[in-house]
């Protein structure tokens, strides 16, 4: 067995106008000194990361690198979920999508999606130079307005969708390859990979390609119920990302698991910092350290009540109390003594 | 306390192109014969049932009385399910419900809503002259696709769908309550009433009017993990229509709430005939005669494996054993002896 | 093992001025018709059993028994419920249960005590005549009120009032002894003896006396949560009677065990007619058929909402198909093939 | 959102004759070494807190406060748990609650319940001038005995006791409005007011009082069965003192919920140091922050098991633990980026 | 969706030195007035069945079918349990297993597995003499007394235990093939096939022969705590033979799974008549009617407590209750209309 | 109440070929830094422990227990797990076996069984001079490999075997009663005396032997699904040993409580470090306190994922943490004050 690497933290909800959210260099020394060795970057803030730059400059990297190992973290992983959303996105949604990408794109969803593609393709790139081994991204979603059965969906309907998916994402899969990359779908509600059924939908239109792996969230399967403990058994093979984040459900007889058009902290589902839900984390851990996932543990902040500063130190010590130091010999060894 | 009236059928699932499914006369022969009581009869069919003939014509009215009459049921309500999805269908839905309108409107919202409103008017007039005091709907929806919070939804987006929906509605309500008529919407995903929460911002937009109410389905909220024995509770007063199914929800590591764009059967939530989901029938039953609903249990058939023969069947003999007869006198009232 | 019987019926709830509840030939033969075997009767009403009389006459005896035996039905045991709540009454419910005695009692306690005492000699006696070989009856309390421990209870009160509540039933027992006839406390929230701890405690104040038994309610156990199955393990010894009464508990945020002072209907815990509560009859009727139990399943109807007669009819089918008949070889004795 | 204030202690079961546990000086200051900010104080013990002094003597209350200030400590609500008992006792627990007032009163009740009603309206003008906001206290019983319905309560016996419980209290209610001072009644078994229902019996008979507030403690609620979340989630409005205590019930096939006359220690349903028991605390301050309450965190210790003292200095890292500062901003609100 | 065949009655556990259930003339009659309409037939009574005589003689054959046919039921499969488990026996066991060989063969444990395996091959030609499509037995043990991992189990046991397992089943599976059945291993405690994980096992020594497959018992499942519901998800394609058997596990503070050596009226886990245990048919016959299932629903009765006559009775009604008839088109299929 | 003694830490799964863990100096010194107390010797390694030397020189004796006083910690219990299941082996599972006693008894069952016992009554007379009063060890399994009662086992084999098993620890348990030791049966699987009920069996035999009693190991029994906090209501008497193991149980459809013949990192039922797996050693801690024990809470690692030395850090800590100190007077006890 394995040892998970950890602490990490997922940039993206810490940062800010004001100093030590406001650059790469203070937020990662304030990040170690909480505690973490690693940090997840988000893409879309050139403030912090810019993208293009990084893919075709290794010195930008490198500074990018020696920033980080100033403050004692390493880079986890690089994280697209923003332009990943838009590599394929449904005509419903393009209003409130369209601030993830440049403002001339809006009311251009053909250039939109080009775009977004390319932006993957970038980060591909920057990841080799970066000597990174996975990504973090979300795969966007040309069905999501028909997850409920009603109306009856057309026959065909997902299989094209799921189809036209695979051709959007095949050359970018590709170029992850090259870079000798995964890439690591966040299954979350909103895309069309939310699930194992449609991770396995889209394996299917993408050959099983060896890239297309999971981004293990157990917060949004929690908050779909799945079993996602089961899910570790079934998907261990594909899982090599890994966000740290908990989750509550708790229903009533007004609103359950749809929400009722309500704000998070009304929801019955919402998320919460580590600790104050509902995951169990002592087994999510001990499974993934049976299957040696030795990926980073990357908390991701989202509670809707909790202060994020409170929530990024408590999360720091929750992942180093979680983190386990395999055995070196069973304990009905008797060879060993 | 008073007792539910039953068992009923609603006939939408079982009308056929081969008789006995095929004419008024015969399909209610049909459910007499199996039990029941009455039927729930939808609107949208005219082989079955004439909305424009029967909202001018009281002979009309009398002779389809005197053929349930005949065959030995009542009608409970008319159901205008489908005209009511299209008063408020956001366009991305626009294509999957054009079947439910007149052909010549497809491409044409306005002109579908307009519609729409003019079968819920006409369907007003026809209960009335059917001697009903309740009808069968949906609301339609506008914000749907945005029932999960992600992307995240502009500040008032779900406040103006509401406001529109309303403004929809209450002249339709308005026309309902000339007839002396409840509006029973049954609260479903896809909808924009879909639980308690949806359903109470919708009555601040109608300003509590009371016509507008509600029909129990209780497989809609156990398939949201919505506590829906709870909800009688909180909403027994507003309830005034009753829609006998069963639904089982079975999560695995696969897939869950969401299901993953299965088909029914191979969804974890799917609906089942009476018996043989999850719903706990019996202490549903005891909660509306508590609260004194003297309205009708009727079964409605999607299940997704039994046949609907055996589905209809066996739904007669379990309303049968779920209606109380209440008690006179409280067992302890020792005075009665 | 042996084969339960039944089904029986407790007439007191039934007792009333109209045909046929107000003589005992036409009760039997209404119980009778239903399915019953026999009738468990109540001795506080003279027009159905007169307590007096059947003590000192064998005749009258004989009459009841061929009444009983004309309908079809036996007599299982008689009950002297309400008479041995008044054996021990503490002052504070003094009123409340003077209805249970002769009105010139009415403000006597001691004589109270004493006419009580003496129904329950009677009732040994008439048990003798009537070839019974069981007896239902209450405790009585004398510190029911000090159930919950607050305000604190001075060191001994409990001990004290189990001794004067020994003290009062051992001559009773010794009657019931000579005529051969076991007391079968039914443990009931409101006496002293409600759950196992204090009919232990009471047992150790009559020295274990062989009459003093149990009345197995798990309807007053349930509503307690106390874990019912369980208690056949430990006292399957002293369960001598058993009545089959159903109940349900359905706490909510705003009232729990203790029912907020509330009637029947309202409270959260509350009586149900067979069937339509929550308890597991099933493994109820395995177990006291596993420990050899062969006395009468007695239904208790006590229903809150359902009609009496619908749960005095349902209940005989109830009992019928929960009695076991047992095996007579293992199914893995091959030595019987 | 606000913050919970914490953690803060309740003396009363920890004043002994020893130091430092016999002054108000010593035990402020054992208190805030264990971590404590604040301090609930009993009304009752002379030598810690000289009631009648207090309502007449500002400088009195200066010089207390001045205490408690150099402890290190601020005062939180004065108590008159035992003095509001009395307000209103049924006549079968005069002599177990005797002990709580003058002795001279024994036997009085009229004289016991006038005086103790003077207490409270001393505690009202003592509030006042020691700046507090909230006080805690019992309701007293007139009905606790009847709480089982049996025997059968007569038509009228609860209305009548809850009818005189707020004729007696109205005068009470009104001086703490007069002193800006909001009356919170803890819900506990053997007072009048023990669960939400019996509180909105009362409220009906104060008409609505806005000084009739809730001191929420889920031990009682638990050990009740009442859900105590949801109790949160529907009379939050009205909480405004909260005792942080734990419980568990463990029942058996022996006993249950009304506990088999046992000592706390034998009981199935008892009182434990903070995590020893079952409430989840994590999710009542997280209902309790996310509805705005900004009250005290007041420990109150009752373990049966552990030493008082252990369970002091647990109860304040507990409670650290627990209270949750608020996020200024919600995790989606991408414009504070 | 096919239809689950049924009910059907496995004929091991009844027969008897007395008429009926000493002929299989008799027995089939008796059955059939039950209400079955298939039996599975075990082939170690000469009385009831030749297996030598069956395998040579399709006049024979010919005539059980028509025995059979007389009194209105078919054979489902022939039983080879008895034999089965002697293909590997562990010395261990060898005493107590030697009742079902020929009486010569005991302590020559070579013979005794030649013998076995002989028996199989005789029921691979009878099998194909009365055109059976299935065969149901057990697999016989040499590891189950290592079946808990202390002492531990020396490197390769297990290993060289199912290799040798695989060596012996491929000629039998090999004669099986030729024969067109498909021999159905009950997977039970005692057998070295006994769960999932070891069928699996199996499998891989006799390279996944398509012959090789189960019968699914959920009641040896549930007794050692397998989920049998996602049993049916992951091994359905090779479920080809069902018992329907019923068991409950009520553990205690003093015994639990392993039983402590208890008859099996005294463990905490035992079989029971249908519907007298906790096993959801409703949920496995939903679910192999799901995955296309149309084999046999046999009754196997085996309770510990329950009359075998009423436990036969029963479970004909219980397979009738259970059995789906699929539907022949989807509820939501518009298009039927 | 008296107070848990604690944490030791049983140093048999940590002895090893290099230091601290190869001799007892070493390891008590590593053991008394990480926390610990005590420790609980293991006899069947000389260079940690002679056992014969130590029965019969006082000297060792303290030189054994000034080197355990040198590194700051005390002996609990001796252990002979290993020569305590040699006194009664089965001959299915001696080679298995085999390596636990002298080399040269291989094969001769007889002498072995003869060893073992003489290994036990060394250890009396060691735990005699080292001023011991418990002792741990197995009892041997006679019967083991009939756990499951298929084959069907013979009339009095069961019987037959306990007879044997009394027959040989008698001389043995009045051995240890002369010493003044307590010898505690850790009740596990693959022994004979592994639940409750065949521990009362063993009773039974050596006729309620005083000595005769039980290690706790809450492990063992969770992992039989047994009830481990009724066992302590049930036998707190009789415990007089405590090992603090925590274990999980996660059964699957592939797996059991039987396991697969897996490993213990495969299979669904594993020992895990305390706190990582399912015990609720909370309760498990007071009730202990509760029922007075005040033994050694003796720490057993053997988890199958994390680190020993991990896990025995952390395992003090968690016992610090459980160990309740209890209180001195009641709550409610006012005269204190």
């Amino acid at each position: 067995m394995k040892q998970i690497k950890g602490p990490a933290l997922f940039l993206a909800q810490f940062l800010g106008k004001n100093p030590p959210f406001n650059s790469l260099e203070a937020i990662t020394a304030w990040a170690a000194d909480l505690g973490y060795k690693g940090v997840q970057i988000p893409t879309s803030d050139k403030h912090i990361f810019d993208l293009e730059l990084a893919a075709e400059s290794q010195d930008y990297c490198d500074t990018i690198v020696g920033t980080c190992a100033n403050a004692g973290v390493v880079i986890t992983e690089l994280s697209t979920h923003l332009q990943g959303q838009l590599v394929a996105c449904h005509a419903a949604y393009a209003d409130q999508f369209a601030a993830f990408a440049p403002p001339e794109l809006k009311g251009h969803p053909a250039e939109t999606a080009e775009w977004a593609k390319n932006q993957l393709l970038l980060a591909a790139k920057a990841s080799a130079k970066l000597n990174l081994t996975g990504h973090a991204t979300f795969s966007g979603a040309l069905a999501w307005h028909t997850m409920y059965p009603w109306p009856q969906r057309p026959q065909g309907m997902i299989d094209d969708a799921f189809a036209e998916l695979g051709r959007r994402w095949t050359p970018i899969l590709n170029a992850f390859d090259e870079a000798g990359v995964d890439v690591c779908y966040e299954l979350h509600p909103g895309e069309d990979l939310f699930d194992g059924v449609t991770f396995e939908r889209f394996l299917d239109q993408v050959n099983g390609h060896t890239r297309a792996n999971i981004l293990y969230d157990p917060s949004h399967l929690h908050l779909q119920q799945i079993k996602y403990l089961d899910f570790i058994d079934i998907y261990h093979d594909r899982i090599k990302a890994f966000h740290v984040k908990d989750a509550e459900f708790q229903p009533t007889g007004k609103s359950g698991l749809y929400g009722g058009y309500q704000n998070w902290l009304e929801r019955p589902g919402r998320f919460r910092s580590l600790g104050d839900g509902q995951i169990d984390f002592k087994a999510i851990f001990s499974k993934l350290t049976q299957y040696d996932f030795d990926g980073w543990a990357v908390v991701e902040w989202e509670c809707c009540i909790k202060h994020p500063e409170d929530g990024a130190r408590e999360g720091a010590d929750f992942v180093n109390r979680h983190i386990i130091r395999p055995a070196e010999y069973a304990f009905d060894d008797f060879t060993q003594g």
